[in-house]
């Protein structure tokens, strides 16, 4: 295994690109924009899954599953909907294939043309509100407390894997309300959702607040973000939960009666993280030496490699480690036992490094003879001899150690990396050469906004959720401003 | 809650089709011959992949993700594959809408053509093995044992919920194997885990069997099947898993270097069962009060609906149930308690009946001083009373026998049509009078099984494994025949 990983000091998106390819994540396929998620990627993101899909069902939603095709009429019912999502987009036009009559092999099949073009959903809010006008009638029906795993398709023109492909994998929640405030309450809870699982479980600090209406989605009232800071300064959007108000409801024409039997419209959220928490979790942790995991989502969190010289070797070195095993697996602990004869330990030792799984156990013939092994921790890359009756217990300890002090250096690392400025030429010379997030004064208008982007290529990311309310001024223009927003440049 | 379910002796096409719908399941969309799977449906499909994919994982099995759309070229590679998949299928061949320049609203942007069209993927076999040519150098690379769980799309005419859709969920297998040996025990390995499933969590008992020539899957060799038996007699191909020789590793020149030093071609199987399997879980336990479920894929095992007049009894009927629920839940029992105001006993009890959930308690003030409660059973409609201290262990005994007395319930169906026949005329009358399978001689050509499939409209449904060798003659030819094979009208 030759890793030749760049470092993250010369080019971190190269040392972007080459790690998710070279520990197995995920390749570019034949299809422009559109990724392979390797096997090792996918049991990552089925981890993912598996933890927010739980939290999903404890707060009350269930699973259902919509049509992939949106007819294209549907686009136009809510207008800044369609401005958002509808344009860059894949075209179903027609539905057969035939061997050309000149022999120029399978063509499109002109007399199969569909009367009206089919949209591959690049969200589902459409196809969904036109679904809900006839499930609800009553406010007994209500609320609608609806996700769907799915693929969606966005015609992306520059594709980087897992942070921006045409087509990824993610969770959209759809719910209706009978009330205004329960649906606030909804968009609240989900951003609470995501932080939760960001910081517990991908051990990626985030900061929750709201986007400006300029960031926000396309048809909603208020977008709930959680921003995360990468290890290259540049912040990244890990989910978002929409207040939508009755915009879909409106265009899909979805009333209830109430309890006093009047016809009133639905409220709506909407919400969703996809595949880039991928990119998200591989930037947040990772160092040159390759992937780092947290243990909650390590496919495996345990290794063993066997360092024999010969069969009778490695046959005490197996008895021994099997035992080792079952013990580990009645803990829950995920452990893979790499006795192939086809590769030498240090190819296995590399590998494993490069795949970022938590905890390596080398095991010899002289620590047979002590009743000893050698245990080795990815995120520190420190070394300890421990003794075979302990390992099981240092094993379960190390992995609760190792989930919290993950999030503790990149909770330090964004702490340091949130500078409050006050001054525009502060401004330009923090973004330039420290990056991060900026903490500063804004007078509240889009034009500000736009120009500060054009200037310097960073947006507001959110107005935080505990911003302090203070008099300021506008970081650009000077004029008044009740509370500091971040700034910062973004994937 | 009106049911008015047609009933199966009267209408079984209508019963499943208003089944489907009024028990929550699915319904048709928007879009044509795309279904939307409602929650309760789709937590019965959640718990069949569940299961499933634990199954695929204990054979050595790992999930990944490839590509929704696949180059038109690609299939043109594979033959047989193009004229078995690529002509009925959706077809991308733009990327942008734009707002039409003489006000027609949203109209495809003809500069945003495709240079290559876009196959929704009807199977993943060609992209997917695409992606193999650069996985696999060296025997150390194989095998590979790869399944995906995606959405697939085939352009059906004629579409019914569950059994026949335009676009449906699935998993696919795809293996690949360094000899022909291997690859065929793979694909007789994923037919046995498949009529397991059927079998032990299903309650549907399936005969194994193999494809004849012209019923195998479009570039396979051999094709495994499982075949069951719905109660209007028609049989249901449940899954397939097919050997694929080295069709695909030569169409996509996927070669390896043998221990031997050779280059050699991969050997290939393909598997695959998909959201069909919920039309055949329907048709084979429920009846004309509604959905039967077996218990280990109802998505509510257990239903406690409280008998009552006032919120005192409500509360003394409450402080019971939820000890209960405590308790059941312990056992992993998915125990539902519907306490709604809203609606009542009658009404609930119609709702459960016609959702299929396999156990009812129904609990009123005067078992709460007998320290009682009536337990009903769905499947035999039966009712009675039980002591509140037994009624877990009673719970858990019923679910057990629930599951094997649906099985064989089924089985014994399923055993009394199966009628061996010596005679065309026989054959006919079976076919067209008893229906369910038919046993008979068949002299092993293409050119009988398309008559027999012209006059009777039966197709085999498979050669069985068992089939006994014994000399016979053709049902239809006369001619020499060395076993017998399955008959039947199909899904």
């Amino acid at each position: 295994m030759s890793k030749n990983l760049t470092k993250r000091s010369e080019d971190y998106s190269k040392w972007y690109n080459e790690l998710v390819v070279k520990a197995d994540l995920g390749e570019n396929s034949g299809v422009r924009g559109c990724m392979v998620i390797k096997p090792y990627g996918f049991a990552i993101w089925e981890k993912m899954q598996a933890a927010l899909d739980k939290m999903f069902k404890e707060t009350g939603h269930q699973n259902a599953y919509f049509p992939l095709f949106i007819p294209k009429s549907y686009f136009s019912k809510e207008a800044s909907h369609v401005d958002g999502f509808a344009k860059e987009c894949a075209i179903v036009t027609h539905y057969r294939l035939k061997n050309d009559e000149n022999g120029k092999g399978l063509v499109v099949d002109e007399d199969a043309k569909l009367e009206e073009e089919l949209i591959v959903r690049p969200t589902s809010e459409t196809i969904i509100w036109d679904t809900y006008r006839k499930w609800v009638q009553s406010y007994r029906d209500l609320p609608l407390l609806i996700n769907q795993w799915a693929n969606v398709v966005r015609w992306e023109m520059r594709t980087r894997l897992f942070l921006r492909t045409a087509e990824f994998l993610w969770q959209e929640g759809h719910t209706a309300h009978a009330t205004k405030k329960e649906a606030i309450a909804e968009a609240e809870q989900m951003q609470e959702v995501y932080a939760d699982f960001a910081e517990n479980f991908m051990a990626m600090p985030v900061i929750k607040g709201i986007k400006t209406e300029s960031e926000r989605f396309a048809g909603a009232l208020e977008t709930y973000t959680i921003e995360a800071l990468m290890q290259d300064g540049k912040a990244l959007q890990s989910g978002t939960s929409h207040f939508l108000g009755q915009n879909f409801a409106k265009a899909f024409d979805v009333k209830f009666t109430s309890k006093e039997g009047k016809q009133e419209y639905v409220w709506a959220t909407s919400w969703g993280v996809s595949t880039r928490l991928m990119g998200a979790l591989i930037m947040t942790h990772s160092d040159d030496k390759g992937l780092v995991l947290p243990p909650k989502l390590a496919p495996i969190q345990v290794v063993i490699v066997p360092i024999y010289k010969n069969e009778d070797q490695l046959e005490a070195i197996s008895e021994k480690v099997n035992l080792m095993v079952k013990d580990l697996r009645k803990k829950n602990i995920t452990v893979k036992y790499d006795d192939r004869d086809t590769f030498k330990p240090g190819w296995k030792f590399a590998e494993y490094e490069l795949k970022g799984v938590p905890l390596r156990i080398a095991i010899g013939p002289r620590d047979l003879e002590n009743g000893t092994a050698e245990l080795a921790r990815r995120d520190t890359l420190t070394k300890e001899i421990v003794n075979q009756a302990d390992i099981v217990t240092r094993i379960e300890g190390l992995l609760v150690e190792m989930q919290q002090s993950l999030f503790d250096k990149a909770r330090i690392y964004r702490e340091k990396h949130i500078t409050e400025v006050n001054t525009f030429d502060e401004f330009k010379d923090v973004i330039e050469n420290k990056g991060g997030f900026v903490s500063a004064h804004w007078d509240g208008t889009n034009e500000t906004e736009d120009k500060i982007k054009e200037i310097t290529k960073a947006t507001i990311r959110c107005i935080p959720n505990d911003a302090i309310n203070e008099a300021g001024s506008c970081v650009y223009t000077g004029n008044p401003s009740t509370k500091r927003v971040l700034f910062a440049k973004a994937y």
